[in-house]
């Protein structure tokens, strides 16, 4: 990437005043504190696509529109759920709805619990017999067993039990203190579970399969009983959210800022993805403060859907698929605010290459480093760019700590730090506008290029996966 | 402390026994998974004492019996709370019903939320305009305000909050995962509070705290409704349960092993106090099964109430009142299961000085130490011994995990290890046998030796606090 003299002046000017006066942190605390969860087609994620729509017009941005998008069903909770345990003794469970899982019956569903520790096809078929009529239990030791060949071989699995008649399905797969994790059995697409699905905690799913191993010995059944309501509505129109900063040359390229605006239901999606969405307000926010105007345009996408498979960027790239080529760079943000190391690169040694020319300002930030670890491939709104050979970047920074909240009722915003989530924003600002601004771009990858990249970073199988899932 | 060579030879015979061989992981099992969570007075208390009797009857320990003591009420949650934020927008809370909280009104309880940051009473005097009607939120800022003066002076504030005409309170002071971590809102001795108290997982309670710091600015409110049922039942007999391993001499005199039987009912008290009660049957167990005969009783006491107040421990205490010169010693565990360090001596060299005896069989369990720290005086059973001048131990265990996971829905049997609570387990053994089987005994410290020692250790205003609040 090559750089003048005045757009490094202008990356300085604009790192600054992301970083001292960025308004990441408020964005996120309207989005988290003031709107709260914002399960994708929900009334709260209308309202922050109109928040959004609203601020981007008040901060002058161009082109301020919403892009719709079918999904099958939009979901949310409609009660609190109910569960406990009835047999051996009756105790009170910590469950709560799966996304995208069916309401229970009127009067809950009530059955034996059948721990099921192997979810390939020809295990499915053994146990069939029993599976009939149970209330199946799955836990990541489960899941393990399918998992290395795709999320949506593992949604087969599940789909595959509720079709061998088991009542209900129980997700022991939550890490800590008893909180649910939300995963969405939406086997990608946003449609309903075939068997109402609940999601468990973890020391609740620790006492079913000790009892239950105990049962094995004293044949005593182990029988829970579990209820909620969740509000669905069938091929609904969802958006998401663009708007434009407008490049000062004619030739009709641009960079892509994006993020999610969804977030489960457990907490308030501060980390997940609040910060994210906010990043690219306030990226969008700073550049119209500094008065700096790009030499390319800068688009800035919020998407719908990233929670029930990147739904939301996989339809804004076909929709666009005809000034794809047009793209010379995605910046996306989905790990929350912890201090950014640099950039995912996704195995591109030219983006790594092009970083450099901005390495002393990333590093000043803490953020020079590139990886090109490809386990968070396809992990959120980068794929669907990515595997139409679009340079596309994830900003990298420590999970640990989004490990612990993520998808779970701890994803609020006192988990947020605001110094953090500046060193972010600012880490894509500055990266995204040297892009815009820069004197030549990364070329588009072939087909074949993007096939061999994905080999390279061992994501080849996920992405295989995904497409005869018909994801992408 | 003298010890004969058989009695040193005893001593390392059942340490073995305990370490090797003892039951105290599976009967923490039995308690915690088998019986779940064990309110004091509830359906699931009477299980745990009948578990218990046919424990200790079937271990052929002698004089096994339970001893009753009123209690002015027992209380366990009768459904699964709700509640919600209603403004200034609508969202799910994590709340449970605070123990001995009476239930909410048919329909629930709701109105704009007061957060008071002072508990002292010219602060309460104060806002007593605002407190009536409204929802008070407090935390553990606010508490900080007046616990140093004890316990009783904190329920006193919250009993006024309620005769000032709040709706409800909320207790904010969970330190974890909007998981709720309880008090036990009874004034120490197991009555019902005035008003509804619920209990506030921690980030929705800085939710609502953030929310009314807004509101100072905007004018705002913030306005929640929760709703549970309690089932309260008044005046109720409660039992602890007794059993023993007479001595072989003629003396009278025994050693006391005790540890509480009640649990919270978030969690299923498998660490708080599942770890303490199978430590003492565990050891009853060992003792009998290495055919030692102690030359002084040991009496083993499990007892209900501790959450409450320490209330079973005291009413014991007061029912023997004459026989306790005949204890030479109180051995109580309360915890959980980490490995052990040593003992709690509350300040008496003397005792520090007896344990030298077995201090190298111990050091060989890495408990071999002592702590004069009386920070943990009067939170658990040994309370109503100590100020009666009875020889008074407390294991001393690390507590990091058990701030984690006490009072709240993680304290399950997964927390369990097994090999720190035989630790734990043969620390207790080991050490109460030497005290049973010793050539002589510790003297009782006077009253004013007493007061004295409570004055040294700084726990002389949490001792007259309880009794200005008539607790001993």
């Amino acid at each position: 990437m090559t750089l003048s003299p005045e757009t490094q002046s202008s990356l300085i000017r604009l790192g600054g005043q992301m970083m001292l006066a960025g308004k990441a942190y408020e964005y996120d605390r309207e989005l988290a504190d003031e709107i709260g969860p914002r399960l994708t087609g929900s009334a709260n994620y209308v309202r922050a696509t109109d928040w959004a729509v609203a601020e981007f017009t008040r901060l002058g941005l161009s082109n301020v529109h919403k892009e719709g998008w079918k999904i099958p069903a939009t979901w949310e909770p409609e009660t609190l759920a109910t569960a406990r345990m009835i047999l051996p003794h009756e105790q009170r469970l910590h469950l709560e709805s799966e996304g995208w899982s069916p309401s229970t019956p009127d009067g809950g569903v009530r059955g034996s619990v059948l721990y099921l520790a192997d979810l390939r096809a020809e295990s499915l078929k053994a146990a069939a017999g029993q599976i009939k009529g149970a209330i199946v239990l799955v836990d990541n030791a489960s899941f393990n067993t399918v998992i290395s060949k795709g999320f949506g071989v593992l949604f087969d699995a599940l789909d595959q039990v509720g079709k061998d008649g088991a009542k209900a399905i129980i997700l022991g797969i939550g890490t800590t203190n008893d909180a649910p994790s939300m995963i969405g059995v939406t086997n990608f697409v946003g449609s309903i579970a075939n068997v109402p699905v609940g999601n468990l905690g973890k020391e609740d799913t620790l006492l079913l399969k000790r009892l239950l191993e105990r049962g094995a010995v004293e044949h005593s059944p182990v029988e829970v009983e579990f209820s909620f309501k969740n509000r669905i509505h069938k091929n609904v129109t969802v958006n998401n959210v663009v708007a434009e900063i407008p490049g000062t040359d004619a030739s009709g390229d641009y960079v892509l800022i994006g993020g999610h605006l969804d977030s489960w239901h457990p907490g308030t999606g501060a980390q997940d993805n609040g910060t994210g969405a906010a990043t690219v307000v306030a990226v969008a926010e700073a550049i119209k403060a500094s008065g700096l105007k790009p030499k390319r345009t800068i688009r800035f996408v919020l998407f719908g859907g990233e929670e029930e498979g990147t739904i939301g960027s996989i339809r804004y790239a076909q929709q666009h698929a005809g000034e794809l080529s047009k793209c010379v760079g995605v910046f996306v943000t989905d790990t929350g605010a912890q201090a950014p190391k640099g950039w995912y690169d996704f195995g591109r040694a030219d983006e790594s290459d092009a970083l450099n020319a901005i390495k002393p300002l990333l590093d000043s930030l803490g953020a020079g480093g590139v990886t090109t670890d490809g386990e968070y491939t396809f992990e959120t709104d980068e794929s669907a760019f990515l595997i139409k050979g679009v340079p596309a970047f994830v900003l990298w920074t420590p999970v640990d700590k989004y490990i612990q909240i993520h998808h779970k009722p701890s994803d609020t915003f006192d988990k947020v730090n605001q110094r953090d989530l500046n060193l972010g924003a600012a880490t894509v600002g500055v990266t995204a506008y040297a892009f815009a601004d820069a004197g030549n771009t990364l070329k588009h990858y072939s087909a074949k290029e993007v096939e061999d990249q994905l080999k390279a970073v061992n994501a080849y199988t996920e992405y295989q996966d995904m497409v005869a899932h018909k994801v992408l």
